[in-house]
């Protein structure tokens, strides 16, 4: 039982942890594009992460970083973009989609850390709609969504422009009807306030990373919008049940077995991200987590079926 | 300028190595499945390497090994298969559609080996038509076909059988008109002899691999019918150019810069296998491969696109 009929697709338990494919299957596939999308689903995963982003023209495109990163984006003539990175917010829809994002640079950090992925070419920054309307599809009717508004830092104090994010976002997905399958997910805290205000058909999932953990090469997280951690009085998991969330999404190295249990006895679930290693994942797997989100699901697909365990209910 | 056009796709040289998709792209997809092939051509390898193993009733079908290893295999009841594993040639294609060829045992050795490979459900063994179908299909005009023949150790002594094998694929392939893209390749060069009689317009594909080479788990290389490379007095590319032979297919602990540049000398192209691992990857382009086969096509792609090379002609 649970007042959300979205969760059913991130809860764990009973020989069940739900394997979230992360940007799609960013290990495999370029990140957050249609062509990864698919595939992710094709291998079975159906619950998926990805990030919003508004262009200037506030159409919700699906993106991670508010800069769009030279090691990942070649401009017409196929070259890689270089000089300063531009924001997606400055730009429109159409002169995104002038830009490739179906390789990254090899020479690039960020191009090692994703020396697997696929080099694909004439791959174009989706927008929401193009997700949602796979989703929608009666064939994907078994698909979750884990859509993380990214909060842009500099209109943090935009109260208004703050409000268009999460009301661009909420319309798209009430579009289409898919509130029953969508959880609205994001670092800043306050910015699900506002969710919640506005769509209050869906649940709240709260992303964390407690401040120390080194970032990542071709992550923008030093960026983030987020509460102080160091002013909190409670455990995380407390102060999101106290803030009305529903699902607790933390950083894999902020994970123990009691924090998980602590989050489960409030009534919380638990997905954890990026977990990629597969020591990392097996450590995932014996904290108890629901939901494991990965670049590579191969891989936890594999760690999981090791132990006699699913991702999918009844195992199919 | 060449007599056979099949072996532009194959041939390297102006910053173009030839990516081979193995068995699809076993890294990644479960092999030698259209769910395999699909994914490999979207990401842009447009070159496949593959196996063809008759069944009982002729029927020829894509799969590597004369015997269907268990831990690629499930019963119908969806539990791996245990005891004798039965050859394919004893099989009627109907009792093959029973299984499931979706997923590794990650418990098995070989599981183990392709530990990120995707685990699907629902998955059959392929029919050669079925890949040559996609092949036919316009949007597939850049498709080319490195099609192994399985060499039955059972009936090595059989000439009619061994007849009865090349005739089948052979057929399948003229069905279609794909002979302009199609590579007839075998470990047993007396079965590319029957080739070249029965289809003298497609080229033979040599594939060699030296005597004290440790076999790797779930390959059945110990049965492999082949020739005596012991009691060869000349080199094996002269040997294949002897034969008749056009390209030649070493393992790639077999490969020297110095064997490459006398097959060149000979005329003979080369594609080597199965190179996953970047430092060998990386000798290989130094060697002077035209051709890679890999299990993991993106990483060959980072690697040739790091040096400024390509896989496609135009490297679109």
């Amino acid at each position: 039982m649970t007042e959300f009929p979205q969760l059913n697709g991130f809860r764990g338990g009973g020989g069940i942890i739900r394997l979230i494919g992360h940007r799609g299957a960013r290990g495999v596939m370029p990140e957050n594009t249609m062509e990864g999308f698919a595939f992710t689903y094709r291998i079975g995963v159906v619950a998926f992460e990805f990030d919003v982003v508004l262009t200037r023209d506030q159409i919700p495109v699906i993106t991670h970083n508010h800069r769009l990163a030279n090691a990942a984006t070649r401009a017409p003539d196929g070259n890689w973009k270089t000089g300063a990175e531009p924001k997606v917010a400055d730009l429109t829809f159409d002169e995104l989609q002038t830009l490739d994002v179906g390789g990254l640079d090899g020479q690039s950090e960020y191009g090692q850390r994703f020396s697997d992925q696929a080099f694909m070419s004439g791959v174009r920054i989706p927008r929401l709609c193009d997700l949602l309307d796979m989703a929608a599809q009666p064939e994907h009717a078994d698909m979750h969504l884990l859509l993380e508004l990214k909060s842009d830092p500099d209109i943090k104090d935009d109260t208004s422009a703050r409000a268009q994010v999460v009301a661009s976002v909420v319309q798209e997905v009430r579009k289409r009807h898919l509130e029953p399958r969508t959880v609205l997910h994001s670092f800043d805290w306050d910015l699900l306030d506002e969710c919640r205000r506005q769509a209050p058909e869906m649940p709240t999932s709260y992303l964390s990373e407690l401040p120390g953990n080194v970032d990542e090469p071709g992550e923008d997280s030093a960026t983030l919008v987020g509460p102080d951690y160091a002013a909190m009085t409670v455990s995380v998991p407390q102060a999101i049940k106290d803030a009305g969330g529903q699902m607790w999404c933390p950083y894999y190295m902020d994970v123990t077995p009691d924090l998980v249990s602590e989050a489960h006895a409030l009534g919380l679930l638990v997905s954890t991200w990026t977990v990629n290693d597969k020591a990392d994942i097996e450590a995932m797997i014996d904290a108890g987590a629901d939901g494991i989100v990965s670049d590579y699901p191969g891989r936890v697909q594999h760690c999981l079926l090791n132990r006699g365990m699913h991702w999918r209910d009844g195992g199919a």
